[in-house]
């Protein structure tokens, strides 16, 4: 941490913070720098993603809802590339409106993600800002060689995707738990190393992030719409007459969607069920020199129209 | 880079950093991460700084300015640590006075700043954001366990530091280069590994950096006054009148300044000019159990009274 302030709320972060820093990379923050090398045989994955207030979360959100947002976020394209949470560097852009209450909560309520996420804190930087925001670089592991991209899609490769669709999209009026607390299938995702061909996080939209994995394997993705696997939420809002639409193309589900081979169909259904994670295939991928998207086909085999495909977070 | 956009100035952002992440760990940013180990006998030294709007930078600097001083301050928390800058990952939160031309200008001279520093572009994410802020994580290589630290200064050591101190803090108002084009010493810093016994980089002000390894060190540093390099500018503000310690608090330097035992002293001055880097011995670090802090002496010995010690980036 870099803080050099004066101020008593940049020296509480600093003193809040310094505990979630216990490990040998970062030595309690007393340097400016952490200092890491991967296992033999591993490889770190390294991704960053920041939330801007008024942009990725309302100004005056809780600082519980901005912790876990900012956690879920980063890990989530870990999770995607088969690799596990090891270390990160946060950076604060506190606000005005960011008071001790608000510092204290955010950095207990981040401590708890770090800890469920099995991920040490490493080190970053405190900065004042008019407008608050938080930025993450997360670095993962995996297996030399192994990182899962989106490119790599097989022709007749099975499409799946974790958890259920839409919750995060409709959580978001009322910041409820999907939105406000996403799960990311951490425990599941290991498991991808060696079994899938291609994988991404939904968090564009499941249409938007499966047409990034066709145009990155030249192909198309026939997504089932009655395979889409949906929450009690999700059930509710097509019985009240909602579009599937809003589910899939919405954003924020922070799931995996990737593709494997039939051949491991068995294990990857072994792996979701000791992960406790909800696994479902939902469509097939076809190697095409025409078509690089997806399309959606209802139980009748006929295309849906779509209006939308994802969610643009700018 | 996460540029889920249809804006078109997020297209443009993606088009123009994709060709600086060329290398082997970013792919050329198609994947939300980048992936890489350091090579047999080496670790990651990890960094991050951030620079925002109206606090680091006026927010009318040009987009020169905010890249050159993102990427030196970022390098310089390297090269203190003896590390050999490897790869980075870029945070931009574009405000609405960021347009395209100026977003062109960043790019490009980020793009030249990295060359400089041989650094690769592996990743980041491109956020809106009321208040234009830019943020930086680095990764550098150095030795195993051989990074240096705040901490391990030896009873009896030299003090030294690289370049004149005091030039940022006389430029700032003009915006002059010292401040606006920050030049770490680079190509000594690796020198400093097997000699330094503790370092960091001199961003707060000299005497307060210097307090730092005092603290960390368990020790007083006794420093020159007479032995502070200075530069043209620096001697003309002494000669006007101004203060002396308006250059040794005055911030920014982003030099090294490093303790290293008398035995080293003839190393490290063929280091420094192989290097082409000037290089000052300025006090000596002395262990004590009740003082941790520098004192500044005069060319009588008489100790000076500091009105200040160093300079809040808050």
């Amino acid at each position: 941490m870099t803080d050099k302030g004066t101020l008593g709320e940049f020296d509480l972060i600093a003193a809040l913070l310094a505990p979630l820093a216990d490990n040998e990379a970062a030595q309690l923050l007393r340097d400016d720098a952490a200092v890491y090398a991967p296992p033999a045989g591993y490889e770190l994955v390294i991704s960053t993603d920041a939330l801007v207030a008024d942009v990725h979360f309302p100004k005056d959100a809780d600082a519980v809802l901005v912790a876990n947002r900012l956690v879920a976020c980063n890990i989530s394209d870990l999770a995607a590339k088969g690799a596990k949470p090891v270390g990160c560097l946060l950076t604060l852009g506190v606000g005005p409106q960011w008071d001790s209450s608000f510092l204290r909560a955010f950095v207990a309520a981040f401590g708890a993600a770090l800890k469920q996420s099995d991920m040490a804190l490493w080190g970053g930087d405190t900065v004042r800002s008019a407008v608050p925001f938080v930025s993450l670089t997360v670095h993962g592991l995996v297996p030399k060689g192994q990182m899962l991209t989106r490119r790599g899609a097989q022709d007749g490769d099975d499409v799946y995707v974790t958890g259920t669709i839409g919750d995060g999209r409709l959580d978001l009026p009322t910041l409820g738990p999907a939105y406000a607390a996403p799960q990311p299938p951490m425990a599941f995702s290991a498991a991808l190393v060696g079994l899938a061909h291609a994988a991404l996080d939904v968090s564009d939209g499941l249409i938007a992030d499966l047409d990034h994995l066709c145009r990155a394997g030249g192909g198309t993705i026939e997504l089932e719409a009655s395979a889409i696997p949906l929450s009690q939420n999700g059930r509710a809002h097509l019985a009240g007459g909602g579009a599937l639409i809003d589910l899939l193309s919405g954003g924020d589900d922070l799931q995996i969607a990737f593709t494997a081979p039939q051949s491991a169909a068995e294990a990857l259904v072994d792996a979701a069920r000791a992960a406790q994670t909800a696994l479902t295939r939902i469509g097939r991928f076809t190697k095409s020199q025409s078509t690089h998207q997806v399309m959606v086909v209802d139980e009748s085999g006929a295309q849906m129209p779509l209006e939308r495909r994802g969610f643009s977070h700018f």
